[in-house]
């Protein structure tokens, strides 16, 4: 909910703060499942945590993380506290793992619930584009290329042309969320403080115990096993860059809508609604908003991975000083905005109005130059001499080239990354 | 408040959502006052409207923001609900104004509170200083370039450089601080609403009144006058600049402090308190944790900036179709995060602790490196022949060139700065 | 000249590879002859060293850069080498600075070379803008919004919104410009190496000498004075920030051209020339080429400059690990491409081709649109019964608020500045 | 070759002036082949065409190509000139094609060197890793964290850290390097030119034909085939992701050494080399020069491939105005410093001097805070009581964790991929 960025509420409670407290929490308890059930702990450790803190926790919590720079800190203090009839709970919440292990996998697993939500809302996307595809395929609208009439086209390709970055961003998207991990490499990535603890505990191959435990912690919070990553922050910065992957094919087509909603083009129109694209003064405006709204997340998902990259290369040490930090708020604004223009575009494209007649109005209108170019081929053609043909020039309609097998093909390529996704 | 941004809530509610929601508020108040002090509306139409909403407001206004895509309609239909008793003023209300209007001028009065608190900062960073750079004109230490001792300098020149970072920020802040301008333009930037309902209410000279009426919102809140800048962001993004160029020099004497608190040169120390700078498992550390925080700002706040540049490059039309909206937001983590940066730097300087005997037994260490470029110059001198004086090399203290002079120019430059932004 | 930057050839020679090095070489005769005139070095080291080197040795300084990190080594080498007739020139050339003062005096002289020529261009484009905005003071257009028509405004009006971001722009350039300081503090920023050379050759007062020796240089070479700012680059990332302000406001007008040239509007074309705007097989084409170019470094040069400020947040030491090294070409691709759009710019307007019966036409056409405002405001005030004025609907004409006095405003604010800038 | 991107000559001629220009009339000449295989084109029109153009010629098309906004139109028409002996050559020449297809596919040709060249760079370095690793297995350090020693690790691990970032970007650069497709889609994507040619020319399927000449272009440039991608981006930006990953890596190892290479650390020291780091003034100097210029690469990286996606998502009709063109320098500056960058980190590395004395001495010099949390564990379980193992603390062999199973990973992970990328 924010005055500043309207329809943020669509991000609901994705990667919100309370999100990502459930999410530190989550973690806490699979790394306390992992060590009971490698044996490092003793069963009466074992414990839900998920009801000992809650939203009002917040507050305190967040308030409390600038001293030791970061909120796990006195996050585990909290929960020790409220696990004060359960000693032993108590006593091994968190054993061998660092701050950054629990930030690290809390931020992966809020942006894995994201990735997911993005990847739903691309799908949704995909399947309005094919049939806008299919619905225009002979829809001729004038292609306009440096903002002046090129050659005709149909809404139909331009259509396949959004789906097809839809497509490469559920790809990139899927990719990046497949290889999402967990963290678990304690203080300085060498899981020193596991392998110690298995030791002390007398348990075989303390090391070989310890890899266990961390991959216990990946299969049971659904995510990638990876050797520690502290310092090597690809698989961040793979996620942030398939976000904003999305957000170029959506920006690119918004821009689309915004260009053809102008007046005096008129072929497209925002799906009307209550209260949608009203002026606080201008009774007959109808602004689209969607379209608007979506630019302005493209305009800046560049500069927030951009973030991440450059922090991801001046990580220095075993936990750098500063480069690590920025992430977290920067990686939860890109990924809420994420889920709101992904939202928006599914309810831009599922309402999208087409003026097909006044596609082609204005394509005929345009006639002569849109077909100049067929024009001074035949000319060239007929230059040549010899038997070959020489037609006349045909129409926008005889001037398409490839426009429906491009269309088919790029059906077929949705509908096969869906399957492959699914 | 934030788990994702430690220390956030030194911002208290500076540009908060609830500070934003005041400030429209404060801007339609100033418009029904310019609108009844100009003649335009009756003197009933005048009223506070300070406490017709509050923060319980605030999610209603912003869930309702999406549809006109920003909160100004919806918050024009909530006062005048709230008005009801007072139906001049309800009528009255907005008249005249654009929703761009209140918007863009809350975010100035936001930015303006932010601006000033971030110079008391500045103000309080250069006294810290120049203390610094006074006590410690003898504290002899190796200068180091691209890593390696390079001649030795002293640490109260290396706090006179910063002081001059600090000082050049407060400078430019000032300047985009008085320049910051109230917006008043109606629907196309052209005051047309305003002019026209002078002219409808009889008044000689409907422009000069709409003009003074524009004028006098400007001096109610404190801000400049300045024609409609709906399209043209210059004010926008000098303060921005300036924000940013705040923290090119924070970043930069974290960086330092970052690097001086490494253990194996232990030439500086964050000031120590309860709580901070700990680790989750490891008793013995003590973290450089507002240098880390200083740090993190710094990484980002450039490109939030760049964020608003590539705004204002694509303003298009009276309005545009996203370049603006992508302001809001962006605006307000710069400016929040401006403040929870200048907070721990100013806590930093406050608090800073220098290690002089370390500091010189270092120098004295490396004496022979940090000597060479001396005793170069006493052969070269020498090789000259002549009557020249050529000394042999002199000690650490006595090749410290102009460090002195250039402390005594940076500190009375502090002061000039000082003198004539008080 | 670059095929992957058309129009770059509009940069001349302005911080060209040749430029910079002609820059470097005018810095270190600036300093021999401030040696000289300062009594540390005799006359006989006095001597011009402009035709020492050429454009034909850029080559060869270039790969010998990459050793000492930075061209000063190998180009003082050569020079050295190329006095061997001049034996107390060879000697004393470079004595007493380092490499980051040749290279940033460097730098600042073809920035400064850079904002003066931007400031040419700004003022031409001033007088066009001043012309436009009056010849077209009562061209009626639609006033857009969100791509949507909301009221009426003349182009005359766009034209002097325009200009108001060009002077703008023209402000902090002078002030950037007028700031760029000399770098001279040796190898720390202590000048010691100065001030020891001024005491070996007995000298008096050598701190006194040293500083007398630097703002020598400054003055010779038309620069600011300033104590060393090798770790703090306010004066650098400002010049860049004013030409990036510029940007903004060229990206914004070639946007509104670039819209206002569609087809469909048709109410700008840009300038006609000789093969401009033509396409490689559509005959008919006329892009806007300029506009089209103009967007195109609006578009990248908030980025370049946000790479200056992360450098400047990241410096460290007495000159940091990388954060200089990443400013030089950064601020050369920066600077020329400022300048080839600016020229670009006043090309465009210089030759802007208005519209302006169909401006009106379509504003006709949007009439009930475009007048609805006023309509609404003409039935408030009717509702409010009493002896008020209430006419009808006045006509686009009548409906155009203060326009002619904000065009006023602002010719009248450039001319002001234009007299403090001369 | 550029005084001021030192080192900038081992980029050679990838991705130079003359290596695109090399690469548009490949481009050229690969069409003018597939018109003739495809039967549109008579076999008289099949020649060479790479001796036509040469490095001479560069100057003359880059000051023509403003004029259409892009260069094919002049080389266009010099490829003709020269062909004035091969008139049907000469007359099919570019027939079917658009700029765009040109220049993008030339962009993709130079690309595609760049990505080959920077994988053997990074097979190379991870050679020299996977060696680092094994050899340095079990030479003990202080692990780091928040600049301050946290728990032992082993520079061997520290290898493998890096080597797992040298191996993701190879494997992210392979996967865009052979997703880099070919761009033929004349005017607005439709390939109708194409099309209608073989419609005039009387072949069978003109559709078919249009789409396997297409494919044939692809085939014989080694690019991947893909439905014109004209206005998305993806397989651009990919690819710049990709290069901005391995600046990613390269930046954080190259920070590291820098900060390992602080005289007070020592632990590291780069490779050392004739006139390699040293400085103008200061006789000892050893400077971490390669790290420096690697940072440099690194901090820039990222703003360069934001450019990029600020251009796609601003992509608008079936060419936009301005996106499109921002693209071209932008990319080959990314490359041709990703190129430089490559180059260092691999002789960085092959030569890196590792003072394994140095590491264990600090590490033993602060061991007590280095085990500090082994102690703490230790009391810990003997606090549990019980039968459980509870020695004294082991020392720093003894806290080292999975570290050499973690090595093992890697170099098994890192021969994996070599292994499927070979």
């Amino acid at each position: 909910m924010s005055l500043l960025w309207p329809g943020a509420e669509r991000a609901g409670d994705l990667f919100s703060e309370s999100a990502f407290l459930s999410a530190m929490v989550r973690v806490e308890e699979a790394w306390l499942a992992a060590l009971v059930s490698s044996g490092i702990a003793p069963s009466e450790a074992g414990t839900q945590l998920g009801g000992l803190v809650s939203e009002a926790d917040v507050a305190a919590l967040a308030s409390g993380a600038e001293g030791g720079g970061n909120p796990v800190i006195v996050l585990v203090k909290l929960l020790r506290d409220r696990l004060n009839d359960r000693p032993d709970a108590a006593r091994w919440l968190h054993k061998g793992l660092t701050s950054q292990d629990v930030v690290d996998t809390a931020l992966v697993l809020c942006l894995a619930d994201v990735l997911d939500r993005v990847e739903d809302e691309l799908g949704a996307q995909a399947s309005s584009l094919v049939g806008l595809a299919r619905e225009h395929r002979s829809t001729v609208m004038p292609g306009r290329t440096l903002t002046q009439h090129a050659v005709p086209i149909t809404f139909g390709l331009k259509a396949a042309t959004w789906l097809s970055g839809v497509v490469d961003a559920a790809e990139a998207l899927r990719r990046a969320r497949a290889a999402l991990p967990a963290q678990v490499g304690g203080a300085a990535g060498t899981l020193a403080a596991i392998v110690e603890l298995a030791r002390l505990r007398g348990l075989n191959d303390p090391v070989a115990v310890a890899q266990a435990a961390a991959s216990a912690v990946a299969t049971a919070l659904g995510l990638a096993s990876r050797s520690p990553w502290h310092t090597s922050r690809s698989p961040l910065v793979a996620a942030a860059d398939a976000l904003v992957g999305a957000a170029d094919g959506w920006g690119s087509l918004a821009s689309d809508v915004a260009a053809l909603t102008r007046p005096e083009i008129g072929e497209l129109a925002e799906p009307a609604g209550e209260g949608r694209g009203g002026s606080s003064t201008m009774p007959h405006k109808s602004n689209p908003v969607l379209s608007v709204l979506i630019r302005r997340h493209a305009l800046a998902a560049p500069l927030l991975a951009a973030t991440l990259h450059t922090a991801a290369a001046s990580y220095v040490d075993e936990r750098p000083d500063g480069a690590w930090h920025v992430e977290w708020e920067t990686l939860q604004i890109l990924a809420r905005r994420s889920v709101v223009a992904a939202s928006q575009v599914t309810e831009l494209l599922a309402g999208l109005r087409v003026d097909g007649a006044r596609m082609r109005a204005t394509a005929e209108a345009a006639g002569a130059g849109l077909l100049a170019e067929q024009r001074s081929l035949a000319e060239f053609v007929s230059g040549l001499g010899g038997g070959v043909l020489t037609d006349a020039v045909s129409g926008l309609d005889g001037y398409l080239g490839a426009a429906d097998a491009l269309i088919d093909t790029a059906i077929a390529r949705a509908r096969e990354t869906r399957k492959r996704l699914d």
